[in-house]
Parts: structure tokens; C-alpha cells; sequence
């Protein structure tokens, strides 16, 4: 029996959740849990997240996937299918600041998340340490002006084989359109502020000059466009009068990591479906 | 087309979910939302909620219905049927305390709350006028000692024929085992602590000698034991040490505002199955 | 005896507190409590809140003022003297949405906030009733692209006098600068969003629109640029891929009832020092 | 210049500040910062903690205290004096679940907690390797229930002169009352519930059991009662009908870290009076 997490979307229209339960059924699977969502039930957009128990001796997961994809045609679906249990290989990228990793590694080996660390890759060296400690590969790719292009390859190389989705955990590089293209699968981001309040650089200190009363931060996917990509993910905290840019930083590192590792939780359990610059986290 | 509202559970075993989809796709319905809940797929308890447009001209309801039964024998279920568009008809019981009142007084107005009022019921006078202007007929009925019996049956009087479900909404008399059965429909209680801290009297005060640093407020279902009942909805804040006992009363009355509002919107949404001493609460 | 109390910001420099809290004790009074902040001990600003119970018998205000008045120029201090027990007068003025009236006339006279309200001032007639069951002048000033000087003029007329601060309760007007001089007076307004992000209209369709996680209120001090003005509260709270906007504007009416309550407790507290574009707020 | 906190409390009466501030601005010393509170200024308790830079070269600290003593014995007054950069030794005990250590060696090391810690010690070896790896000495002290006095006197050898506090981050063992009077300085305990709710074993599952809507973390000091001493602060969180007792367990981990780092700071940041079974934590 292996817990299988079907997600998908298509244009909504009646029958669509009978079509979906009885095929799953058919196929000898039970169904585990179920969410869905439509945006309107006349001429929305219908989304669905279904995890089911296979049974493979019975039903090999090519046939069923051969069927389903029939099915997937006739109802214009978007979908992908995924192995609850099998662990997701996420990439990280880290520059100076290592809250983040240092929190994402410990979940990580104490098994709070549902992945494993191939490799960190940062343009610093101060984390080698920690990530080696950790027994993870950590691989360090310098940056400058010059050399952002060379750079972007050296780390293309290294995940582009090797990951299924990549974090910038406070990687406080700007990534090419070219190597989002290149790469081609999620990558996830960490913003220090409550987007789109306070995009670009030192967020704090804009949140701190205009005197908000509440600081967040944001996990979204990277896109081409900066601090644009959909969010996953925004956790918020209040802030006083006495607290100073440095304790918006301490406050604020602390919900990053938080909002970082609920977004990674989120997305290698396969909660989440994309859609234009949104998203769907189902609970 | 009538949205309608189908609360169910049972002992969860396969195929629950296709058998449900496929009952209401063959009955000619169309499926707006479905949510469900299994306490575990092995032999747990499967709960479930589905919204769904019914064409009562080409299935009357009573069909439906007829139908449905043998389906729910067959699963053990229990069960219930709703239209969401049905407005419940909420009574209230209050004492000297008006504030709840108040925010549901001015939410069913404001069409921010699923039903109405047929009437507002106190052991005091000093929240007639209020009630009045809104239109909503009152009732005083004093409660001392010796009259507590006789007073609980004036109560039901009021209330049995011509109520869906009662909400105590700072009503500071204890309603017997007797009322409770008597009347045989849901009660929704606010208590103005964080349950299972500071049950009883005075919870404010004890949470100030406790020196709690964050109090709440819970809504429950009203139970034969006193704030023992199961838990709707709770919302908390922050409290400092500047905070006097007034301070805090003053801060819990928004907090059980919130909550109350936030209860009585699940349970006339048709969102809560009873489990217990649980409840199952759909968003 | 009287409670006072003194809001003052100066250059910071070394002795501040002690020459203050001992001109206190001079003059007899006792000091009740006492909050202060400092941007940067040295070459920063001082701002101080004190509360103390001023006997005037032996110490009539003039004298004590007059004092104060000579200590103040040699701090270069600006500042302001206030009796903590003579309730402000708060004029409200809103629009269609009445979710922020209704919730603070219901404060007001339950004596939740320190103040008392001489009008409200619409450009609709719809809150007429509401307001008048409360025993509140109710004035109805419509607005229209070619007539919005004079209404201005009108509603000047009305709250000059008769108010010592204004409240934009969802008053969907842009309130011109000329006004803004004219009054003079602190005028707080609540905008439906957690600002920075989603100034201008519409942010709840915004919030929607972006995909945010979390949505939020903001009070603050209107000032010549639209939205952003000091802010002197904010409170937020989390939506989910199920909230329409519908949902978002739901929620979020609740988080404007409570965030204006809480900023013109402060304001009517004197608790607010107003600086550039932030506020100190203290507790 | 050394940035001095005192922290003190006496009964309340007029004068007090005045006295406080006087005092410290004719020994030179410069006032940072000064936070108060009364529980009442006719009969109450007053607390203060101020922050002042002190100029040793001009007036020793020797001097300074000796004149301070007579001033506090005059005021009736318990007090503390405490240089703020110098960083407290924190001894931490820990038992299997090591998040809350893993957080603390992360913070201390990073700076972002006012202190040094001397040592770990554990009824278990799983968390020698992490603790080591980080430069700090690793204690294994078994404990049954017959070598429990046996393993408490160890512990006290490793920790009465090396440590200015205790931390018990997750220590699953009864600190006897014997312990408690020899130690005889703070000892700072994390309760994996929203105290007083669920004392004792197993809260997460109590909570489960019960149906709340929220969980909570309390950091507070230990004494001889169990899970009864002053708290120092507390956090909670929102929890769904979906989460199992581990989703409440991985929930609660997430806010034990933070609650117990936040009473570290404030703890180790001199902003805490203990008054009875309350704390006063000034901000």
C-alpha cells in the first residue's frame, strides 16, 4: 500500500468530485483524505488534492497513471502525482545570515520535515561548518558582478540533477530569469517582511522608518519578477516603540524561520497547487 | 436549486467518500464543497460535510431523503440535512452584561450572521431598550434561588416552539440538567476564560492572580457539566503587567464578542458535527 | 487632587528624568506612573508620558504651567498637559459602511473609551437611525464631486468648535489639505488594510488579488498624503484559499472595529506622541 | 561608562521616582532608560527597573552601593543590582526531546541571548554529540527512581558554582525541593501547555483529549509545587480538527523554543521582579 497524493486542477462543472472518488475507488485505492476548492461552481476553477492508499500488486502504478491520464484529458485537468512517503531532495542556498538553515537542518534530521538535504550551496564560508557538522555536502560558490553568470551555472550543475526543489534561505543573491528557466522546477524564497509591504532591500529598516506596528515574513515561490512569486506562507509579530532595527532583525529572524518551515512542510507534503500568482495550502 | 447542507459520520471504512459523491451525482445534484475528516482510516470515525445545489423539481426532497436513509442505515450514520439559505432562529439569554448582545444584535441586522432573533430573554431589565430598538421582542425573567425552577419553565415556554437554538450570551445562570433536556436542541455557551483554565466564576480575576501572560475567551456547547462542553471556537491576547483586573475584563469582552460571533457563524453555517466531547469544526 | 498628564519630547540628555520627577515632587504631586523612551541616549529624543495627581489647591494649574513652561524652553521640550478625567470630544464622520460607528457609539456609552461624542456627520442618511436611538446629533452632509469644498466647509463649521478631534470611521471621502489645516486638530482614520501594503481603494479586492496570507486594519493620523500618515495601530489576522472577498471584507470589519477602539483608547488616553511620520505609543 | 541595572520593589508612596532619579543623577550615573509600575498608588507595591550608565572612575560601584543601601532600607525596598553586558552562565538540563537545546546552543552562540552556558546535563547520552559539537562540556547523570537524590547532588556539584541560573529545556525529571533550597538562585522551567490548563503529564494528549482550539507553551519559574510557579511568558497557537496529538506535538515544539528563548532574554536582560507567584517583565 503506498499513500499517493493526487493534485489537480481544472475548470469546474458538476460531477467532477463523483468522477474522481469513484475512479479511485475503481482502481482499489482508499481514499485517505480530500480537499477541493472552487473558485465558482459555475465556470470556475476547481481544485483538488486527494490522498488515496494504492495498492501496486494489485493496480501498477503505470496502469493506473495510464488511466488517469484519460480521465485527466477529458476534464482539461492540470495534475501531478506524488508518493506520500517518498522524501523530497531540497537544495538549499544560504548567504551570511544561517537562522534559517541552521533551523531548516535540525528539522530536518529530527525529522519534523519530509526531506532530505543533498547539498547547501553559499557564497559565503562561514556555514561550512554547521552544514558539515550536519553531514551535508556544502558547497561554496562565491558571487560578484562579474562572475553572477558562471556562478548561476557552477550551481546549476550542482542541483539541477540532484534536487527536486530548491530554498533560498536568506540567499541574498537575485536569481537570473535564466536559471529559474534552466532549472525549471520550485524554488522557494524567504522574504524578511510582510509582502508586499517592504519588497527589495533592508525591509527592517523600511518597516522600522515607517513606524508599522507589525512585522512579517514571507515564503513564496521565485519568480522572474522580485518579491512577486505567489505566497505560501506569511507569519506576523508586533512590534513596540522601545524595539530598534536590531530587535525588528531578532523578532523578525524568528518568524522567518517559522514561515520558511511551515512553506517547506507545506510543499513536500504536496498541500499546495499553484495558480497564476496565488496559491492553494490546503491544511 | 437549493444549496443544501449534508453533516454525517460514521465508522470510516473504504469507499465512503465515491459511495457519498456518486449518491448525490445520481440524485442530479451538483457538488459546491466537500469536506471531510477521518480520525483514522482504519477502523476511526469517518466525518464529513457536503454542500451541494439540490433540483428539487426533478428530485424532490422527500425522495431524496428516502433514498439517503438506507444509504446512512447502511453506513451506521448519523446524520443531518440543512438549507443553507434557512435562516435559524437564535434565542438569546442574557444577563447584566450587554456587550455580547450587543455585536450579534448589530450582526444580524448587518446580515453578518446566518439567522434571526425571535426573541432576547434576561434576569434583568437594563437590556430592554436596546433590544427593542432592533425590533426583537424581550422578555425579563428574574431567577432567585426559589424561583429558578419556575423561572427555567417560563424560559422554555418561550423558546421551545419558536427557537432553532439558544446562545447564552453572558446569561449568568447556570441552566439544569432538566432545561437542558427539556428544551433537546443546542445551546451555545461564552465563557469568559481560556477553558480548561479558571472554569467557575470570576475567571478574569482568577487569571490576574494566576498571572497568565495571554487570557481567552470559549465558546462551547452547554452541557450538563458546567464549561465542560464541548469546545466551538477560543481566541486569546496578549495581557501585560500593567493590566488591572479591569483591563482585563475589558479586553476579554472584545475577545468573547469575537468568539461568540465566530461560534454561532460555524454552527448556522452548518460547520460543526458533535463528537463527544468534541467538535468536529469545518472552515 | 487631579490626574495629569504630561507628554513631552526633547533632545536627550543626562538628567532628564531626575529634573523632571523632581519638579513633580516640588509642585506636591504625586506620581502615578511614569513611561519614557529614548531614541539614543546620546544626540537622540526624549520622550516622556507622566501621570501624577495634582493637588490644585495647593498648586493651581497656572502656577504649576507657568513653572513647567520655564523647564520646558530650557529642554527645548515641546509638549502638552491634559486632565486624564475630562473625557475628549470625539466627531465621527462615515460614510455607508456603520460596522466602526455602531461598534463605538456602543463603546462610548458603555464607557469603554474616554469620550463623548457630539456628532456624527455622513454623506449618507442610512446610520440616521442608529445614531439618534443612541441621543447623538446626527447631520447629514452629501458630497458630490462639484459640491465637496462646501461640504467641507459645512462639516468644518459643525466640528471646529464642538470637538477636539476627528474620526474617519470608513468615511470614504479624501479629506482635502485645506481641511486639514482648517481644523487643526488630530483626526485619526482607519484604513482597511495593513499598510503599508494596499493604500487607496478597494484592499480587501487587492489583498484577494495578491494572494496574501494574512490580512490587516491600520489606524492612523490623516495627514496631507493619502494613507500615510503616523500609524497608531494594527491588527491582523489569517485568511484562508476559502475567503472570497467577501470573506476578506467580513473579517476584516471586525479587525477595524478593534484596531480605531484601541487607537482612540491611546489617543483619548493620552498615550500617543506623535513624531515625523511615527507614533510612540505607550501602554 | 557600564550600563548598570537596578531592579527593585517596596511598598508605594509618593516620591519614589523623584527619589530613584535624584538619587542616580547625583552620583554622575546617566539614566538609559526607567520602566514603573504600581499595583496601586495608595497602599499598592511599587516596581522599578532602570537602566543607567554608571562612571566607575568618578564613583566606584562600591560607593555607589553602600550609599544606595541606605536610601533602600529607607524605602522598605528588595533589590538587585546587575551589570547588563556581563553575561549570565545558564546551566542547561535537558532530557530526550532536544529542540528547545538545539534553539538555545543555536541562539547563544549566534548572540542573540545575553549569556554563556558552562554546561549541559542530561538523564540521557542522545544529545551529547549536538552539545559538543558546539564547544560546551556534555554531563550524562542517569536518574531512577532509587539514584534520584544521588543524581541530584551530582548535578548540584556540577552547577552551584558554575551557573547563575538553571534552565530545565524539556528536562523530564521532578526537581526535588531539596534541590530547589541548595541551588538557591532562578531556575526557569518550559511546560508544554498554556498553564494552568493540562499541568503534569502528557499535556499535549490532555489537550487533544479536552478539543481546544489552541495549545500553548509557559515558560516559568520552577518551585517546590509543580507547574505552579510565577510565569514568565507564554504563546500559543491555533490548532484544526485535523491535527493529531503529533501535529500538537510538532505545533507545540515550535512555541516551547520561542517561549523559552523569550524568557532567557528577559530573564538574562534583568527586566523580570518576581512578586509572589507573579513576575512583573517590564519590555
Amino acid at each position: 500500500m503506498k499513500k499517493t497524493v493526487l493534485l489537480m486542477q481544472c475548470p469546474d462543472k458538476p460531477g467532477i468530485v463523483a468522477r474522481l472518488s469513484e475512479f479511485i475507488f475503481r482502481h482499489g485505492a482508499n481514499i485517505i483524505s480530500s480537499d477541493q476548492h472552487s473558485t465558482d461552481p459555475q465556470g470556475g476553477r476547481f481544485f483538488m488534492r486527494i490522498v488515496f492508499a494504492l495498492d501496486e500488486t494489485a493496480v501498477p502504478l503505470k496502469a493506473f497513471e495510464a488511466d488517469w491520464r484519460a480521465t485527466a484529458e477529458d476534464l482539461e485537468a492540470e495534475y501531478s502525482i506524488h508518493f506520500l512517503e517518498q522524501r523530497m531532495r531540497m537544495g538549499i542556498l544560504v548567504s551570511k545570515y544561517d537562522h534559517c538553515l541552521a533551523d531548516l537542518l535540525y528539522r530536518v534530521r529530527a525529522g519534523d520535515l519530509n526531506c532530505e538535504v543533498p547539498m547547501v550551496i553559499s557564497n559565503h564560508e562561514n556555514a561550512r561548518d554547521m552544514v558539515e557538522r550536519y553531514g551535508v555536502p556544502f558547497h561554496h560558490v562565491p558571487v560578484t558582478k562579474e562572475t553572477k553568470l558562471e556562478a548561476e551555472r557552477s550551481i546549476l550543475e550542482w542541483v539541477r540533477e540532484s534536487t527536486d526543489f530548491l530554498v533560498l534561505a536568506r540567499y541574498m543573491q537575485i536569481i537570473s530569469d535564466g536559471f529559474l528557466g534552466a532549472y525549471g522546477k520550485d524554488i522557494i524564497n524567504i522574504h524578511h517582511s510582510f509582502l508586499p509591504s517592504f519588497k527589495g532591500a533592508n525591509p527592517y529598516r523600511q518597516a522600522y522608518d515607517r513606524g508599522v506596528k507589525v512585522i512579517g515574513a514571507t515564503a513564496h515561490y521565485a519568480t522572474a519578477e522580485l518579491d512577486e512569486g505567489p505566497i505560501i506562507e506569511q507569519e506576523v509579530e508586533r512590534v513596540y516603540y522601545k524595539d530598534s532595527v536590531a530587535d525588528l532583525m531578532r523578532k523578525g529572524a524568528t518568524l522567518e524561520r517559522i514561515t520558511l518551515a511551515n512553506a517547506i512542510r507545506a510543499h513536500t507534503e504536496h498541500r499546495i497547487i499553484r495558480h497564476g500568482r496565488k496559491t492553494i495550502v490546503f491544511q
